[in-house]
């Protein structure tokens, strides 16, 4: 059984831990870190955990939350994230770090996107991203692994094939995604009132989403060379959910079904990864940890259409298939058996 | 003060219409039709109606209604418009149609997309495609007017300034347009019941979406050569509201704040355009028939956003504009003023 | 024309209340106030009315904002209505105050459950409670009209005919009250965010909702009697709504049709009360001024259902409909008509 | 192993049990019917379980599936539940039957409400009631077990424990309750399109809703008089969740505290009952087996509030976990372990 520590227990991120966590057999989870000092018991924070935990959220130190636990989840936000982490690898624990921080190599590229200076830029270059689809072999040894972001893991897994293939360029691809509200976390801002995203469309953070380099980062390292994507981000009135619908430019003549079949042979094996002949629907992937991907033609052009829960396998779900690579199990754990 | 008839009273697109001429000071509906033979009160069919009309939904033929009215609103399903819509004419009203029947030019290109051969070829290429921003001269005098399509709409009214001004490529143009559940009509199908469309986000028709030809029809007339897009449409878990976000290749290099200036020129004294530095939201245009549109680059991808209501500015706002166009009055009556 | 000022120009009540004047012939919006001392266009707070107005937002004082203007609408927060309303009848305009801060008669029910002494009791008993279809004589000639809350006027109209006519007791009434979430206003707090209320129900407020000693003076003047109700507020995943179903004990017996027709005659003639023999729904009021009520028996239980749109007839509508009865209009100027 | 059939495949009650067993330890899903004799796949009927079991739905006959398995859930709807589950009897396995047939003792009573002779009716009075918080012993051994509906379980809930108490008087007990749209199953009708319900709440069914007598039968046996109630449902725009507030009158005098321990002695050792502290809300629960309940006094009025997921604790999940007690298993296997 392995002891388990979630640092930031009060946001969305770590409520759905939370929740796949008390039905997983073989983590247990011994601390919850607040900054509140009242040590409000987990149910206060998030009533809908009731009856399912007994356990305190504490104001630990990220060096006393890492000395009472196997594996760390670290749910803080960005540049909190990276004060913690070096704490709690420190302390002798393995890290699972949900925030943007220890995700791009370049401490440059993170300068650039984050405003902030990377405070611990030697170890971007040997943090394991967490994108088990494509990187379970480093993942399973890993101290520290990044966990990705749900637009990220969204496109990536879109695209990783097709690049890795040379089908589509590596640039001039259009990523149209849209995302339900709880990708904004439980942060007090104007819009995310249920009053000002309810019954509504609208686009944001166009050329300046944090998501964009990441997504160049891995899909380079996939397809060999330099990837270079426009990517748009929509809100859309739902709470869980992302889909995206991205237009890459082929090279070369196929059909949909020799595309298909190259995701089917890229996925093969992979528990999580439905390549599907319908368009996927985000209802069909809430509240689980698969992402269900297709491919179309609309005239010549290609669109790859894919859809998460950003909640579980954009956040807290990949987070626990990580951790399940880290302790030796079967990726499946706790989500499908 | 106008005598107006509406054929097909049932539907939602109905619904909007008897909700603005309730308000029109120079509009009087005197008929509406339905197939049903037991004479049912307006406000049995639509009880949001309840107090705002003294009417009956008659059985009428259309050339009963016709005789009745100085201008009719058709709003029948397409196929059925096409056997209405002459003997409308012949009775001596002017129609707006709100169906598809009348917006293609070509013959051939109905039947290609609509599966149906049309039996009323010759008028269509006299019939004057109801988009007042384009077409307001010829709309004033028409006898019959093709109200567009929601999508329609909204992507040429994004579209059309920059291919006018040569500044786009008019071949590869990809529309990514989202819009609400009401654009499906109130048709009992198994994808339009709410435990399906809630909390979901899904594309739909694909290469197939009859409002392609219309958009690359009416687009090629304005920039003067053929224009051809890809129309996704994705589904969004909300009443009301088309947002597209749109993404063609520029030509020559160009500013957001000259892209917008264009903008203005392009729509300067048009009352329902709203050309912003915003990026839009559906609710904003929510229940009016504003088009608010703005633009955006992505790194070097230019990305046009334009967002209206659907059955407001995508049907019925935008067909009591034509109505108003054809009366002589001020565009904005019943609307703005 | 009336020239019409806005205290407090930023909230989801005073936009409503933009939107209806923006359609109306005999009101001009002269100024409109904001604690910013940076003069923001009225379209940078609210977007949708780009366009509509041609207007700044002023750090005005009371003093200098009712020298402006003929009617003054106060959408300040409760307590600091009170400090500005004697100002702004001191500089000689009428005022529609849509806070709480008046609505009450007796300074120490206000003390009781607002928690704050009030500091202009001695216009309380003067002031007069906006409600048209009780109150319309007073309300023409009133220099100060208290705006009521959205669920005591559905909760009011629906029981006013019933206690006047002695049909129900005035104790023992148990009103289960649904709202919509634009009730809570566009404060920013965690219970107001879109992922926290979204696809959920629940109650608040339970014996200590402030509308509760509002429902319980009107009502008690309208019944000769004290009247006493368990109010039970509940918030419903929703923009806009208000449905009451009201649980009173029937004095003798009667039927449906007969309480129906109590109802249809007490508001003969009134313009927007719409007695239906149907359940209303809250959509079919949506974005209209109308309040909707039917009754039911459930064996032996009389059961009232009213529907309102809170945003319309129960806060900006009725406040629309109050200053047409002011300026000695039809009620249903710029709403009807 | 148990073997496991389901009969009537393709609604929203067999969806969430096919989810529920997908996990389920102890489960194997041999066998699922539909009407259709083209044996579709599994994920042809419900593409979100793609992945998840290798079964096609056949045109099984009650008999047919009934010798295949151990238990077979009936999920087919009332007056066909009739018809099948003698078959399925005979056949050898034991059911559960989702449907409304067998939850009623007598036969007369489902003759008033259903409009439908039953044609079992002896089986009647030896059914089981499946709510194993009263039940558990029974449910154990039975052969049949009627699941109960999802307004019932929450209203039985959260009256029992004072009735059976005598804390409350058995009669004039009013119950709102609100309930999301899949309540009302997947069948095509207008009043469940999302375009006629999203952003609306109305009432419906009041004094002839099917849950009532059902309510009142399992109430008078808990608390040993005849138990009346005034039910009075509701719609609410989400997918899913049950709220009910229910007010009864208090016999005696007593305070919150009190009430509350009342609940929680009679639900001790009860996995799925969480008598809270705080008012419930639907999201709580939401996916959940879980039932939530509170008690609060407005003023002298007792108000209980219960919440549940209307698919799972009021349907599915409670059908699972009377499987699980007739396995002679933890309730809670397949849910929270």
């Amino acid at each position: 059984m392995a002891r388990i520590a979630i640092l930031g227990a009060t946001g969305y991120t770590a409520l759905e831990l939370l929740k796949l966590l008390a039905r997983h057999p073989e983590a247990e989870v011994v601390a919850a870190t607040t900054r509140q000092e009242n040590r409000p018991h987990i149910n206060e924070i998030h009533p809908s955990l009731t009856g399912l935990f007994d356990l305190r959220c504490e104001a630990f130190t990220p060096e006393q939350a890492g000395k009472l636990c196997d594996i760390a989840f670290c749910c803080l936000p960005h540049t909190a994230s990276m004060e913690a982490v070096p704490q709690l690898l420190d302390a002798g624990c393995r890290v699972i770090d949900l925030s943007a921080d220890y995700r791009l190599k370049d401490p440059g590229v993170y300068e650039t996107w984050y405003q902030h200076v990377h405070t611990d830029p030697t170890r971007l270059s040997t943090t394991v991203y967490g994108l088990p689809e494509l990187y379970a072999d480093k993942i399973c040894s890993a101290e520290l692994v990044a966990n990705p972001g749900c637009y990220t893991s969204t496109s990536i897994l879109a695209l990783a094939p097709l690049l890795a293939e040379k089908l589509i360029e590596p640039t001039g691809i259009i990523i149209d995604a849209k995302s339900g509200i709880s990708g904004a976390g439980r942060t007090l801002k104007l819009s995310n009132l249920f009053s000002e995203c309810n019954e509504s469309v609208t686009a944001y953070g166009i050329g300046t989403h944090r998501h964009t380099p990441e997504i160049e980062q891995v899909l380079s390292d996939v397809g060999g060379s330099s990837v270079h994507v426009a990517f748009n981000p929509h809100l859309m009135p739902m709470d869980r959910g992302i889909f995206c619908s991205i237009y890459p430019r082929t090279i070369g003549q196929h059909t949909k079904s020799q595309l298909l079949e190259v995701f089917r042979n890229f996925y093969a094996g992979q528990p999580f990864i439905r390549v599907v002949d319908h368009i996927p629907t985000t209802k069909d992937v809430s509240f689980t940890n698969f992402c269900d991907i297709t491919v179309r033609f609309n005239r010549d052009q290609l669109v790859i259409f894919a859809a998460i829960d950003n909640l579980i396998k954009g956040a807290s779900g990949v987070a626990v298939q990580n951790m399940n690579l880290m302790l030796g199990l079967d990726q499946r754990t706790g989500m499908l058996r």
